[in-house]
């Protein structure tokens, strides 16, 4: 499954160059983690309440064009690799209108026993719907 | 007591007009507030872990001058009113060199119980340090 | 004239304590200040373009509930108070569907010449569609 | 040359969970590459204004760690890379007292002519201060 959101770039979001900082885009891409999990009946919060939390361990990203106040960002999020305690997202930065990719990254994220801290295999109700198509 | 900290302006903290945001300020006035308890003794996150919380329910801010990537502010803390539920903190922060103050604040913060979430008159052993002088 | 714009609360925005920071109130006012002036036919860059820029000088801001992650915030703008060289903005932030009010504030913003850096009367063209009514 | 900065971690960095958020790291890293450059004598303005710009192309990041309120970080910063046109700095993040490594990132970054956009040839003032060792 592939989920996409719309963010308009606010004003407080651009630097002193006067665009979306190489940070920001990571936070952009947290939102749209966020709602890809959501879309797919399940929360980050309601997994944590279950005892099962995930950890962000790498994050490889491209820059690729600049964002600037007032763009409409499409973020498309969808699993590429699923192992047996880890997936990789391949996440991607749209500007909506000219469609021109102004960012991708690869998200590698484990899934942690809340109680011991360790990595655990991915639940089999989550594995169907992060299963790479 | 007053208690005076140090922050240096960072790239990412200023917006695209270069110069600090008027958020931002709000941010180093709170980590006055979080350097000032912690060194009358206490820590908010102790107070919560005894039940007791804090909630800010007025800012009133003057902006008196532009700050800039690379500045050295110097945030300063004083309990100026003592209720029986709140109190009035007033904070200023000025330019470390020239000394300009740039901002000035009022900032009224009302003590709950965890538990019940409702007003609470302060604890006895806070008073005293957050008594005015 | 009075505006809203629609905001989503995002993972990272809020803070430790899982609601907004009192801090991100103000970038939210400002995201509808910057919506409101546009939607009247202005933009911020453009009238800095023209040499006209806005200083904010006083904020005071009520809180009044907090927020938390995924609620949907609506941010309304409109003037209260016309000057000779400044306008008083009232803003208000409401969560979609309770209705309920979570903040306040009152923003006092100075329109400044960009060349001298000094206060300036506020030009006939904005005077008309800051006007309060 | 390997340079470090000390960051205090402030109260309004630490996301819901309590950690600094994933995104967070990139901006204190950028904090060290300021700092960096500048003690090596030049700062990222000054070469803005020579009509010399840098564009981060791509970060690859670790998160070995998680940081909470009150750490004081230390990020390393040192070039590992020099190409024509671009350099690959490594950055690492380390928790003062204990020493734990929490991050560790490589950071490419193309020089461009700030009129034509394009990349540029690293100027030869700056190649003997980016040169590994």
């Amino acid at each position: 499954m592939e989920k996409t959101i719309e963010i308009p770039v606010r004003s407080t979001e651009v630097d002193f160059l006067g665009h979306v900082n190489n940070a920001k885009y990571l936070e952009y891409m947290e939102w749209g983690r966020e709602d890809w999990i959501k879309q797919a009946g399940y929360s980050f919060d309601e997994l944590y309440n279950r005892g099962i939390g995930t950890v962000t361990v790498n994050i490889n990203i491209d820059y690729l064009g600049e964002c600037y106040k007032g763009d409409i960002l499409e973020v498309k999020t969808r699993p590429v690799k699923l192992g047996n305690t880890s997936i990789v997202v391949e996440q991607a930065i749209y500007k909506k209108g000219s469609g021109k990719k102004v960012s991708k990254a690869h998200v590698t994220v484990v899934f942690i026993d809340m109680e011991t801290r360790k990595s655990m295999p991915i639940p089999s109700f989550l594995r169907e719907i992060l299963q790479p198509r």
